[in-house]
């Protein structure tokens, strides 16, 4: 399902390198001689996860389906569609995939999800696409990646 | 949106009284004299709170959709028909009501969850119906309702 | 155990007035116009709740024992009086309040976590205190207000 | 520190072969030709995560320092010296090795913390001494284990 996970980033416009971007971001404080190549093998590590990979798939056929209008439920389609921030349901996907990499995996995710470097920001401005659960994704994706790295460069 | 949760349940086979009897077989060994109306009363209390109203919503038009096949994606698709169980993103949205409730909640959830006593068992056997979400979405409205009644028992 | 736990509070340094400006802190940019004693209010009603004071009086209890060095185990207690970033452990005990007041509190409190505003910032220069357990409970305490802040807002 | 936490449980009375004992009870009806020395692998992968041996020492220091009434708060003390129902930190840090383990642990857990199969039957007797903390990180570790092993039995 890897295969899967990257192609639909793609298809959605997140890049092996956004993800990268925003792992850097966070870890560069903490860790400036990061490759990007190391970055990446943290990354493919958490995109290998079972339950990372139900969520991400799930998570951004929800945002095609309310783009597309197809989601059945009108309410909620247009919060979901305007990414309104009680809506909650999108942070929860998130959680599920930090909470396996523990702490600092869920600190990462919160001050991410606010500053919005890189794709996060980029993916936030819409255009009448739908990105409210791949947004949080991504921010889940690397943060995870980055609380991995930060407990195997301590071993 | 109380409204629609309660509607979106019946349509789905779930009643009030099916849940305030998931209550009271979670409560029945700590307070053996609960009525139907105090236990009614909790239940109303979670469906009326934001974030559980947006998870049942949710969750049930990811039940309605993968059983009209509309989902998108053939594999996840099909996980979810099965209620595969290591499909995992139920789960992260019964957790996400339970969470807000506080730990007896996520207790209650775990035990309920495989117990399944009432409607959650009879959701369980499917027949051709999708309700992977909805039965742990019944599970954790009665295990928050259940986790508030016994916080206020002992004020 | 209101009382015990603003007397704990103040004993530690941390004062009403620090708490009410962590909040404002997070919500400013969205709701410009809050007056203190609306601040207040919510953060009253955080540290009224059960588990949260719970949560509170013992990671205190946790921070005093390794400061005076009554902790038991040694390697934990250096781990906890230097605020070794993978412990861990203070942050489980402050999601443990976050959750309780859904995503928006645990996004709130990554970021206030990562940023260290105020009394935040100040607890963790520690100069032979430890305060491992109680700035996280600090931010915890803010982020949870501030999401119900924002929760009643909308209403 | 696996060593410490192994010489730990057994201070307190629990050896590797109870911990075996609660995995066999949530996965034999999934995998009834389990061996022991499988299950033992599985809990050993637990014990040796970093966030997973800090809980574990926290959470017996805690215990013992409130068996010896050098906690600090005589309410708190309480508490758990009584195994409180509603204190709720003792799960709070359960959850925190669970999560790391997918839904299956949390779910696995909420359902030993109810029907204490073995040892966590055994610990909750007390008899003078305090176990609050430690029957539910063993419950913890068990349930962590048991959903390892399941994600790895279908790859």
């Amino acid at each position: 399902m890897y295969n899967k996970v990257i192609s639909l980033f793609e298809q959605r416009g997140v890049f092996m390198e956004d993800i990268i971007e925003c792992v850097f971001y966070l870890q560069k404080r903490y860790i400036p001689d990061l490759t990007k190549d190391q970055i990446q093998h943290y990354i493919d590590s958490v995109l290998n996860k079972r339950e990372v990979q139900h969520a991400i798939v799930t998570g951004i056929m929800m945002d095609i389906m309310v783009e597309e209008g197809r989601l059945g439920d009108e309410e909620i389609q247009k919060l979901i569609m305007e990414d309104y921030g009680l809506y909650g349901v999108d942070e929860v996907l998130a959680y599920g995939i930090c909470n396996l990499y523990g702490s600092i995996a869920l600190t990462n995710f919160g001050y991410i999800d606010k500053v919005k470097p890189g794709i996060i920001g980029k993916l936030n401005e819409h255009n009448g696409q739908c990105h409210t659960f791949l947004d949080d994704i991504v921010g889940a994706v690397a943060a995870a990646a980055a609380s991995k790295l930060a407990h195997d460069r301590e071993r």
